[in-house]
């Protein structure tokens, strides 16, 4: 393991953090509020520090997988327990835990919170729980490739343990070209939706918050019942803004270069199209039948939580709690499914889904014919056995956390629909679930416990699992 | 597909289950009931039928695996629908899609039951309830292969649609043989359990109804309270049954051929009692800390419940649905996980388990070592890349069944625990869920269509997905 190099870069996120607090900082000159001093202190001895673990560059830069997994999975803890000292210093959230958990799911863009009503706390607070969510959207370490050439053409390492999806998609030769365009096409939807919702009549600052936390796919609102006291118009906007939040990037890009056949037939962005809309259109018609709302509330709320539970930023427009229950349940299922591989929502993802479909296909049609051999494609080409492979432990990996995790939180002795969409929403960086966890509900009532166990899920989650279990792996630690 | 081998074989499965229904009618002329010429008369019928459609054996007897698989999920259907014909026409289950749904259930030994008060029931028609699990828990086709050689050495197909577990275990060279000896291995469990009941003062009667019940893992009872009002000592007795029923038959054979140290090294036997007995320690741990019960009850329920659910029987000694929240999750887990493979329990399959967690090893480890190459062994012999490969598509299948079932039941607005568990009881062949399908509740109330859902979800649980999946897929009926 590359100890020095895996400092130096922790040094180096440290700084990035550090920096970062400039912005709430700024924020709380703007409104007067006195925990921005909090944020300015605590922002300088970060960036100090970070500095001083910087200062010399190792020498042997030379960075290999394991040091990627184990590299990103402690800068986003590191990462996580930085960010939060605001939160706790400030006695705005006055247990570290929960300062901690709120962090933890603004970064991995989850938006569960412990705050019983985010109206009490301060808006250089607010802004922060939102502005980490756009860090954490597309990633820190792409973020730091992005700015500095770190090690010696060994990023790819990095970048496919932070990214999204069964296998890293590289709009451009080099990591770092990739990195520029994918934050290029982040902050221009961004600042389109910011515009949009200004436009639309929204206050500045409800607006800038909403944008960080929409096209990240966080979900953490800056009012008490999330979206639904905005008007229609801005409830229609954001939740147009999380459909196009949950494409694969890729899809933009084609956009941007001029390609559009190429775009408008990725395989993923046609079958993430069709489960969007097909459970939009079987959610308005289970409400409007059930007689929960007129048509067009039916709709909005429909294509509402859709977009924002599939897009896994886990808004809510309504607490929908109390709707039918194949409505409750196709949430549910889109929990597990996610958005596109390569956009920055969670989830399995919908290539993976796709590739799980046409190796179930495959097999049934080779029990029939023993001695018939198919190759599984996506947009053309041939999926290497090795991503087939991964992708299929991806799944056993999901399903195995997921019933360790909901057994360990139902030590609090919650009901079961609690402890499995409570997983499932850390899993999936989702934000709400149902029953204790419903959208007019938060996480705090949890033991520490079991949040230390959601907190894991969460980065696990975000980082697609296998980063945190190599980081928990005794075999990572033992030496050769 | 060779449609007169599969019409010759279903006339043979009609026959079978013509002269089956001897046995009942036997027992209803020792408690003089009259619900026995019902049985009497389809049983006739049956035989004369099944007689006339296999008067002629088809010319070409070559059998390939898709008419395996066809032939295997078709017979499953016959059966089943054959099976149910008296339970309706002597009126003791009006409706004959809930005649079907009891008789599936049986056949599939899953034990839900759609009967509010099983003591209502006659005795012959209780009787005919446990007697078709008997039959299914081996399997109808590996009965048949037993008593005549059908296929012309074919008959591995058809053993593999409907055996258990990743790989059929082929005891000896020839498929009859092995057939044979699962029968004896099942037969004689069966009649220990008798013999003990018998001498734990059970009566007669539910001594044979509770020994075909356990060794086949089905679960129905005799009692409205299943086995909740008999003695200690007998709830003692079917627990530990239980346990053996959930064992891989390769260690009986190997017991059988006195090679106790290949029994005892069976690594899906090892992890299977540590599973077990964890589970059975967790629970009653928490049952006692929780205050529930004393140190004995806790002790036996927790191996009971442990015993019931794990190896998919889904007999209660309680109404666990009460139990708190860490036993009733690790309840749904042991759901999910089932017992052994070559066993008659369901879900599944703890060998199924161990790969999973191997491959998740190895991904591991190949992540931080891309160049390292790993084999997958089990029982110190290498599995396969076939078997790895449908090992986990059968995970992929399993998931995507269960959702879509969830779906597709919550249609009849239940709550999301019953959903769930139901499908889940269903799938892994179990009985008793949690909430509305509880231990205590029975199937009654889901719609017809739901009750359509969950018996595909039975019979697909009980042939491993592949040949409910095979007859259903439009591209076997598709001439080439």
């Amino acid at each position: 393991m590359n100890y020095a190099m895996i400092f130096y870069l922790l040094g180096r996120v440290v700084q990035v953090v550090g920096a970062m607090m400039a912005a709430p900082f700024i924020v709380s000159l703007v409104y007067s509020e006195k925990s921005g001093w909090y944020y300015l202190f605590c922002g300088i001895a970060m960036f100090i520090v970070g500095t001083l673990l910087t200062i010399k560059k190792p020498k042997k830069t030379a960075f290999y997988a394991k040091d990627g997994f184990v590299m990103t999975s402690l800068s986003w803890i590191v990462l996580s327990a930085a960010g939060a000292l605001p939160f706790w210093l400030s006695g705005e959230i006055p247990s570290y835990t929960d300062a901690l958990f709120e962090c933890i799911s603004g970064f991995t863009t989850t938006g569960a919170s412990i705050v019983p009503a985010v109206e009490d706390l301060s808006k250089c607070t607010n802004f922060w729980r939102c502005f980490i969510q756009l860090i954490g959207g597309m990633g820190v370490l792409v973020f730091l490739l992005a700015l500095l050439p770190l090690t010696g053409g060994r990023d790819l390492y990095i970048m496919k343990a932070e990214s999204p999806g069964p296998s890293v998609g590289k709009l451009a030769p080099k990591v770092r070209q990739t990195a520029y365009y994918l934050y290029i096409i982040y902050f221009f939807l961004t600042a389109a939706l910011f515009v949009s919702l200004i436009i639309a009549g929204m206050p500045v600052y409800d607006a800038l918050c909403t944008a960080l936390a929409t096209t990240s796919t966080g979900g953490f609102g800056v009012k008490n019942d999330s979206l639904g006291g905005y008007s229609n118009t801005i409830q229609y906007i954001v939740a147009g803004f999380l459909f196009f939040a949950g494409l694969n990037y890729n899809f933009y890009f084609f956009l941007w270069t001029r390609r559009f056949k190429e775009a408008f037939s990725i395989e993923e962005i046609r079958a993430y199209a069709v489960a969007f809309w097909g459970a939009v259109v079987l959610i308005a018609i289970n409400l409007l039948s059930a007689g929960t709302y007129g048509a067009e509330p039916a709709f909005r709320h429909a294509f509402f939580q859709v977009g924002s539970i599939m897009t896994t930023a886990g808004f809510s427009s309504v607490d929908f709690e109390n709707w039918p229950a194949l409505s409750r349940d196709i949430i549910i299922c889109l929990m597990l499914v996610g958005g596109c591989a390569g956009s920055t929502s969670g989830g399995i993802k919908v290539s993976r889904i796709q590739i799980y479909v046409k190796m179930l296909a495959r097999e049934l049609s080779s029990l029939c014919h023993p001695k018939s051999v198919r190759v599984i494609c996506m947009d053309g080409k041939r999926v290497s056995s090795d991503v087939l492979r991964s992708t299929m432990v991806f799944l056993a990996a999901y399903v195995v956390i997921f019933a360790v995790s909901v057994l360990l939180i139902s030590l609090d002795g919650s009901d079961f629909t609690t402890d499995f969409t409570a997983v499932a929403s850390a899993l999936g960086n989702i934000g709400p679930g149902f029953s204790l966890v419903g959208p007019a509900r938060n996480f705090a009532f949890f033991s520490d416990f079991s949040k230390a166990v959601l907190m894991f899920d969460m980065l696990a989650g975000r980082l697609e699992l296998f980063p945190m279990l190599v980081l928990m792996s005794p075999a990572t630690w033992r030496k050769n």
